[in-house]
């Protein structure tokens, strides 16, 4: 069974990505065939910077090596080292009607804050579906806000199979050009907080990051924000971002431990925002220093980078001919 | 200088194709260096069927072969023979405002008529102005109802260049990324009439084919419409369709000649016809063997469709690779 999923080049990941979504994503190299692409054909719409563009793509790679990918097992590669994923989305979009794409959560929202979008935020959701169907990937994880956009990409695979594929079946999605994939929604982590208690985004400043120094991990982890229960009394471990935090680094055995801790008291915060840094610490710090040994050493980063594209060209070339000979493009 | 020309695979191509269109373009090839595509992308959007598609692609070869295309000189090449137009398509879409695509005439046109209509066709000019920028393409013959694509891609070009280079200046067209191009307005051969007198065209049925059988040509010849002035009458040469025709295939002697008999009378419209059929086969019917005999010999045809697209690629790699690092998806 083949798993794809992709991740667009942004500025550093935190750990809340980590849990949310990178740590399920590598996971499915253990048990099946692991597609993993860097979208930076998806992040022209904001990175809009050629140095900026390329740091963060590179940087998927380290981060995801550092992880853990096994470039042995796992393909991991740039989508726009596969030009055939841009042959496809042209051809899939000849069957999308707009109407499919003027629905899209994304889009809309897009439109609502600012009516001046670019195509490409419009058009995202196609380059999405030929992201997927050009692997003929049989399972996609996402997260639930990204459901719709693979319903999406089984909907342009429906419309193009009926319309090319002779022996499609819709009911059973049998006999089509195009394998019809299925999503895997990610395991809800309950919402990973940020530092001061909302969920952790860039885009509020709250973030731990996963690389970060020790320095940086210190600062975000002690800029926690707690309430002024003194170090004696009991606490609420329901309503602390730190406790919220350590539960996802601990075992049940460690959790319940710490749940006594709070419910008895003598404890204080501070006490246990050492633990969550230890535990930070012992979690990605070895990824870490793999990570800068990697930084280290682009050649290697590169070839397995050229390697995954070429392992991925391999699949894409046969899944566009079909499409290709299927609509007349090809003999 | 390097002029682009595109052709929409469609069914046979009738004489009005070739005034309006298909001769111009075919002289650009001893001026300048003339790259024609067969946009079978583009014919996605109508054609839904791929021996209909391979066969109206094939033909577009033929046509141009036989009427006189010199693939030594000029490079002609299918559109989907060239990955890179589609690379190129996406890229430039991110910096395409949706507003500029909603302006576009075809697809107001189009939803004016049916709501239903899908993406590929709005996101034609997009396409178009990667068709046409692809190859840095100075000059680009259309007809006086596409000026505004052409106007689209330049608009998309600058703004890629604005995004992108470093040292566009918009005023003078100079320092950016990507090269702009000038319309070439077709020349205008007066409409060219159908059989029944209204402009020639598919969709009306009252078209000349360019490439008919001698029976197909007098079939149509002899059933254009004339007003029921008798043989020894004089006749109104400006209100005759077969005049408007005979015009389009003689020398201004010749016009003056035809022009004296309709004011004088005694020639019947029967005289003018067989005229014009004595024109259409002295002007068409060695292409048409030509392309008897080219149609016989497919894998030459394919020979040079395939050298056509390996010289479409040498320059679409290039300009692609500058489009690429401008953006950070390739160092």
């Amino acid at each position: 069974m083949r798993v794809l999923s992709g991740v667009k080049p942004s500025d550093r990941p935190h750990i809340g990505n980590y849990f949310g979504a990178i740590r399920q994503f590598l996971e499915f190299q253990h048990r099946h065939e692991g597609f993993y692409f860097i979208a930076d054909l998806h992040a022209l719409d904001q990175v809009r910077d050629a140095a900026r563009l390329r740091e963060y793509s590179f940087g998927v790679a380290l981060d995801f090596l550092a992880l853990g990918l096994d470039p042995k097992k796992a393909v991991l590669f740039r989508q726009s080292d596969v030009p055939e994923v841009t042959q496809l989305q042209w051809v899939l979009g000849t069957v999308t009607p707009m109407g499919l794409l003027e629905r899209a959560h994304a889009y809309k929202d897009a439109v609502a804050k600012d009516k001046s979008v670019d195509f490409g935020l419009f058009a995202y959701p196609v380059l999405m579906a030929a992201d997927i169907l050009l692997y003929d990937s049989d399972r996609v994880p996402v997260g639930q806000d990204q459901t719709q956009h693979l319903e999406i990409a089984r909907d342009i695979a429906i419309r193009f199979n009926r319309t090319y594929g002779k022996d499609f079946d819709p009911k059973t999605g049998e006999g089509g050009v195009l394998k019809l994939p299925s999503a895997v929604v990610l395991e809800e982590t309950g919402i990973v907080p940020g530092t001061d208690g909302r969920k952790m985004s860039k885009s509020y400043g709250n973030t731990i990051p996963l690389f970060g120094t020790d320095a940086e991990w210190r600062k975000s982890v002690m800029g926690i924000v707690t309430d002024s229960v003194p170090v004696e009394a009991p606490k609420d471990s329901r309503k602390s971002t730190v406790f919220a935090l350590l539960k996802l680094f601990s075992t049940p055995e460690e959790i319940a431990e710490i749940e006594r801790q709070y419910r008895a008291g003598g404890v204080g915060y501070g006490s246990f925002k050492e633990r969550l840094l230890r535990k930070i610490q012992e979690t990605f710090g070895a990824a870490r220093e793999r990570r800068r040994q990697l930084e280290r050493d682009p050649v290697e980063v590169e070839r397995v980078l050229a390697e995954g594209a070429s392992r991925a060209r391999a699949v894409a070339g046969q899944v566009l001919g079909r499409v290709l000979r299927a609509c007349g493009l090809r003999v």
